[in-house]
């Protein structure tokens, strides 16, 4: 494997750290000499910032554009998502699943790790199965936090990526803010990815894609802001997959991927989380899905539609 | 305030000159230095010239994409703006707020002065309201005119610039021409954060918006054609705003931002403009507005939306 | 004229080939020195490969997006097209222009030849009408097709170009790939142009256009996937042309420009070919056109519009 996420990152951070100030992003370096992005919790950061840092999080492999929606929608912006390779770019990079903890009770850390760091570290299964590590000289992670990960946190995170503390930059784009929710709902190809793997859909089928899910306004609240977040993809997106294979897995897949699928499906997140006393798993993990799915299976040419747009749902969640 | 919109914007208007050839674009310098873009007067420019030129316009601040519109839309082109500071990009550096002016009567020039040497200049109220002034080696200008100004005025611009006129360039676009169409309805978020302005909100209270409006057939008749940019933005933009602050100023800024909150609203804007003797300052300055606006209060999360497209009288404008 | 499209090309092509990991395409050089990138016979290649492809196909005067449709859009894609220069972008170089012939009957090679390296090789008459001939050190040419050409072909073009074999770069797009298909959609504005000059509009009162095509599924089959890219254009696209000259022409133009006009509308583009004994030359021409079209008279202001959108024939090709 020839393809380095970390290196194709690279410079997509440094012209962050770079633009900054016009992004309005704070930069600083921590005791340890690790750098962190603050782009949202001291500082205004905003929706540019939100699409660079979603962009990085795709390891360098990815396009986001903020694109108007057509006349009729209530909510008219969108944000575009595509890439060269899609697995490698959304579960091998932008998926945050690299578990960051420390302490306990009060005063604890905790944050989920995105970005092509996870890539070096290599502590999770999804990449034994993708078959892809990475090396490189320096990193990236992006956290959806509003606090500064404590420091032998810090320390720790560079040693499991085997660089110095001072080639490692952490973005943090807390949920309510305009970059944080930016970079969340970017997430919406990735979000249909994790759950075709979910479902048993071989990730080496998976040739390309790309998705759609519209800019939701953030909320102060985080619960409020995670909800909406989460509802411009359950309610609002749409995502074309490209596979190979068997054309009955193709229109299996497209029709166990929507989040209408999902038994849980029919409120706003932030409803569904509070019922289910604010515990991630006690939810229908199949609720984490798309709006609406077309799967083109590329063996016989056939393409397969599922899911709708609801846009009742998307307005009773952004408002 | 360490960002300078001039340092942004210089490498814009260089790659504009290297590629005048395939933009049709010419460049001549002056008798005294100043190096004149013709963008549509000798020469035919185009849709791509004029996008580049908003861009510039923006301070190199802002991104302006030529995006198809829904598969209903009449007009099926818009142009759509973001940026990553709208305040500083729009009002700072696109706003034509530097009144060009020379001699009197027949053969008199006037022109509004657009671009980041509006900031070095800092002639105008607004900039000590913003609290920005930039100083930098060379500027840029843009003018919607389809005469070369007079080699008199040209000094004074780079004088009150600072700089030598050999690093002063002017960009002229037409109104009838199509970058000079284009460049005019790329101010679709320049015009509402405008008007917000007037209605006494606060600009630093405007955190992040994007906005969009339709690419208006050029006409070869002046009044058609300014009548059919104007209307693009009246008739035909949608805008989005994120600001700070109380919600109730957020809520009253959307229901007093759309172009239809005004007296003069109901008929294209070039008949508007005969019915007012021709005279701007006759026109409620509340007409100069985006035809449908969201307001989103960062404070509370709550979003308020006014106005409406009017496919209708877009259509009359335009054909 | 200034402007060459093969220097305006060559770093896009040599971007291509430093990316080819991540776009998943293979490059190799033949025993006589040509450079093959295979963008989908032994390797995936991808949509972000297509799209790269088609901007090169334009001489480097165009820019290719990929974009989400409208909400109610059955295909969500759409590929939007828009040239500094359309003629020189679309017809000077993406077309595919340049038969491309080795031996007869079985092991015989054949294809058209688009790209820059057409106005190198000077050899059709379309340039001597256009009056541009380009000149250049190194080339390229894209072919749609799933075999590389033979050695004394390659020798050919490259003779027939004034350059050495080494400096000849071929990008091979089988039209059942996902990078053949989304390069022949991104013809849309091209099929526009080609038919408005075989309608004998003329060539230089073309100033300015952009147009939009759905992406469409690509298929295992030959005439099935090369049916869907023509029903792409014929029945899912819109364009828009700015034209200088008489207002009766402009009119006449938009009138006869879209696909509808032609009597051998009605059906998707495979069974046509079908009834047409699989011979291209059987077809009425006139069938090759965009679905719907603006034609913008610059020397009146006046637009015409004609065609329309055809959801059900794209829906019947599709899947």
């Amino acid at each position: 494997m020839i393809i380095s996420i970390n290196q194709l990152t690279a410079p997509l951070v440094e012209r962050l750290v770079e633009e900054a100030p016009q992004l309005r992003l704070a930069v600083a370096r921590q005791d340890n000499g690790v750098r962190i992005v603050d782009a949202g919790i001291q500082v205004a950061g905003g929706i540019e910032a939100g699409r660079r840092i979603a962009e990085i999080c795709l390891g360098g492999l990815g396009r986001v554009s903020l694109v108007p929606a057509g006349a009729d929608a209530a909510w008219a912006w969108e944000l575009a998502v595509s890439t060269a390779q899609p697995v490698l770019a959304c579960l091998g990079s932008q998926y945050a699943g690299w578990i960051l903890v420390h302490g306990e009770g009060k005063g604890s850390f905790f944050a989920m790790g995105s970005g092509p760091g996870r890539a070096l570290a290599y502590k999770e299964e999804l990449f034994r199965e993708m078959g892809y590590r990475d090396t490189a000289a320096s990193t990236c992670l992006v956290l959806e936090t509003d606090k500064t990960p404590p420091l032998p946190l810090l320390d720790k995170i560079a040693d499991q990526c085997g660089i110095p503390p001072e080639s490692l930059t952490l973005i943090l784009t807390p949920t309510s803010s305009l970059a944080g929710s930016v970079q969340v709902v970017a997430r919406v190809l990735e979000v249909a990815l994790h759950k075709a793997h979910f479902l048993g859909f071989p990730l080496d089928h998976i040739v390309d894609g790309m998705g759609t899910a519209p800019v939701c306004p953030p909320a102060p609240d985080f619960l409020t802001a995670m909800g909406r977040t989460n509802d411009a993809i359950l309610f609002g997106s749409r995502v074309h997959l490209f596979v190979s294979g068997e054309q009955a897995a193709a229109e299996d897949l497209a029709r166990r991927l929507p989040s209408e699928a999902s038994a849980d499906y029919g409120q706003p997140f932030a409803q569904v989380f509070k019922a289910a006393d604010h515990d991630f798993y006690k939810i229908d993990p199949l609720l984490f899905a798309p709006a609406q799915v077309t799967v083109t299976c590329l063996t016989t040419g056939r393409s397969f539609r599922a899911g709708q747009l609801n846009a009742d749902l998307l307005e009773r969640s952004f408002t």
